[in-house]
């Protein structure tokens, strides 16, 4: 078991500098912007797209592909509203709220000091609960019998579909079901970028145990979920586990431990894991009337089963990963000058471009040519970038700050003299000279590696 | 240009046995089955997530990483409602329903002849135009200021990004921007399986052009969206063109081309591809003010770029695969008996699972050892199942079903003499006998080939 670490500085980066970043290369930009937005919801560019399918490939491989205990699900956003009476959402999924009398402005009462209206000093009302769950109407009918929700989570798909998935692939206890996909919730009070926004990705697993052995899987599954991180590239000073305290825990929980990060607003929520008991399956019995009890072999009892829930963002890893691989670097010119890059040293894995293709001179059209031949071939095997809009050194600088693993120049040389190109490296900035012929292998060889 | 085909007959599969199948076997099940389900939504189990995630990746691969002209983005589902305005779903995005006095049922009024309620008899009222967006509310405060939108289409988010993305990337016209995520539509009647539900996976391309050049890129989207089908495994006779009449064409197309394929419910739209001339960029200027033009410089004018667009549906395309692939076989079993397989000749990129590895005998402790090694041996490569759970006949059976590629079995010959194990083919049914550590380079070199 990983131990909390001491106090550790957070990455030099702030948050101003991440957004903007992101906006300039194309990785997230405000959603609706020519419209003024809309609270705090983004959307993803061409790179923030390409870094977010890595991460959920990577996540989707090694939790699901990889393992031969968890199968994949991928549940409907609306789904019948039973479902989020029998979870507890419809009931307990609140926020207390308090309104001013004055300016009728709606604040989180646990946000506010006192009774008086922090925008206007106004008197507040008494605190109301508040549901957080997105409420819309299924159906041609406004009426109640049409309410329909937006998942605030994913987790209860995989409960509902517990009997299904069970008895579709034969699996055998313990096992799990994982789902990647979009929640909702209306939360008062979103920010930090997409750290926290009311429309979010989670990545989640539904891991399905015999009670008595939820314990030790609690520990296994904390582990593994922890190092997953290390594996792709965070910093293990910047990550920590936390455990609850227990007037902390949901009410479904026995225990629950946090994977958080050192983002620049402090140490935050990566990730929960939680052993959820088999409160989820005993109430979609009580309220649905269906028997999802399993039916042990072994022991020839019918058990329900116990629950170890991972539950991670994707939009917060997103974010963590680029606050962690981002690096402003002073670096010698060579002629005794120094100078400045920012590069992000992002997972090979991760890295939603891994290698780009420069000639040095875009008026010379056997050099243009022979660049863009060579991006063709490398193509079908890793994402490829083709620039030719600047100067070698300004692309090399956009390349580094979009975390591009490797950059090929095509030069003179190559053309005239010897068909050599230079590979150069993100992290070392040291170039190789290679054959044009050898350079696909050779970046196969360094991907797989 | 492929021509629209004459008469043919659609596969022999009906709906209710493709529905039958997908829950069995685990690829969709019907969402909240366990509260009696939800209008006609529905959830991907492990086999449907897996072939999903296996059509999403191809689509993806083709139309973007392979083309240096095409860029991703995600946009949010809930953006700022302004968006919706400008593009006509506020105002326009309608269908006429009538009421019946009597029972109070609603029906779509095209789908209703004369004045007399289908249900009871009774006098329906006028019909009246029902907004088929479903509406929901963001933030605190339930009022009008805070409504908000589920998207209907991914288009516009393209749209309202598209200076964004263009500055993000220094992309010159003609370049495109793509999109796979859920949209929602409230449709009245829903139905027929996954071809039409109210929460849907669409998969768009919004192809930025100079104008005067959309009629030539127009029929070049169209053939190359036709081959991406056909590339795939669709029969060519069960697919065809079908361009719009003029009096059908939706108010922002110039010309649109739909992809159908004949379901057993007959010819159905799988993909349009519409000549959106530059329609929403204009619209999106006029009501957010901001300047969307492209400078070219070329010629030194800013210009309105014209956009073709095409339009698939994740969940359309996978039934459409699943269907074509579905064969009922009348097979010899070598004794002069005849037997029946069901097997899904699904295209080795798109099957979910690869390689089934089955041990022959699961009472021997070093043939299903090996077999476990195996499968661990394959899995980081491709998509592996290991199964014991029957007689290998049943087992070839169950995979045959799913449309794995490859039987892999291990009897008792492999561990007591040759170390060698069966690869059979999921289509010829051919098998063959190959050294255990072959197995792995002979299945990659298969899988790329």
């Amino acid at each position: 078991m990983v131990d909390v670490k001491g106090d550790v500085a957070p990455s030099a980066v702030t948050m101003d500098k991440i957004v903007e970043l992101c906006k300039r290369r194309g990785f997230v930009f405000q959603s609706g912007e020519i419209y003024g937005g809309i609270g705090s919801t983004w959307d993803y560019g061409p790179l923030g797209v390409e870094l977010k399918r890595n991460i959920r490939d990577a996540w989707w491989q090694d939790n699901v592909r990889m393992r031969d205990d968890v199968v994949g699900l991928e549940a409907a956003i609306i789904t019948n509203p039973r479902v989020w009476e029998a979870s507890g959402h419809v009931a307990g999924f609140t926020d207390p709220m308090v309104d001013c009398k004055e300016c009728k402005q709606r604040f989180r009462a646990d946000h506010v000091e006192g009774d008086v209206c922090p925008a206007c000093g106004g008197q507040l009302t008494e605190a109301r609960q508040f549901n957080m769950m997105f409420k819309t109407h299924m159906g041609p009918v406004e009426d109640s019998a049409a309410v329909a929700y937006l998942r605030p989570e994913t987790a209860q798909g995989m409960f509902v579909n517990f009997k299904n998935v069970q008895q579709a692939t034969r699996k055998k206890l313990p096992f799990g079901i994982a789902q990647i996909g979009k929640s909702f919730r209306n939360e008062i009070t979103p920010g930090n970028f997409i750290f926290r926004t009311r429309e979010f990705e989670q990545a989640e697993i539904e891991f399905f145990v015999m009670p008595g052995t939820d314990e030790e899987w609690h520990k296994r599954w904390i582990q593994d979920r922890y190092n997953w991180y290390i594996k792709y590239g965070i910093t293990p000073e910047r990550l920590r586990l936390r455990p609850h305290d227990p007037d902390e825990l949901a009410f479904y929980s026995k225990a629950t431990t946090d994977i958080e990060y050192l983002f620049p607003i402090g140490w935050s929520e990566l990730e929960g894991i939680a052993n959820r008991t088999d409160y989820d399956l005993k109430k979609h019995m009580e309220f649905s009337g269906e028997n999802l009890t399993y039916f042990d072999e072994a022991t020839g009892d019918s058990i329900v089963p116990y629950v170890i829930e991972p539950a991670g963002g994707i939009d917060r890893s997103l974010l963590a990963f680029l606050i962690d691989a981002y690096e402003e670097e002073v670096i010698d010119k060579g002629d005794g000058k120094k100078d400045k890059r920012t590069v992000l040293h992002l997972h090979k894995t991760l890295a939603p471009v891994k290698v780009a293709v420069l000639p040095l001179l875009r008026n010379r059209p056997e050099i243009v040519e022979t660049a863009k031949n060579l991006a063709a071939e490398l193509r079908p095997h890793m994402a490829t970038m083709y620039d030719d809009t600047a100067s070698i050194g300004r692309l090399y600088r956009r390349q580094d700050e979009i975390g591009t693993l490797w950059c090929i120049t095509v030069d003179v040389q190559t053309v005239e003299e010897d068909n050599q190109v230079t590979i150069r490296d993100r992290d070392t900035m040291e170039q190789i000279r290679v054959p044009i012929s050898d350079v696909k292998s050779i970046l196969i060889e360094k991907l797989n590696s």
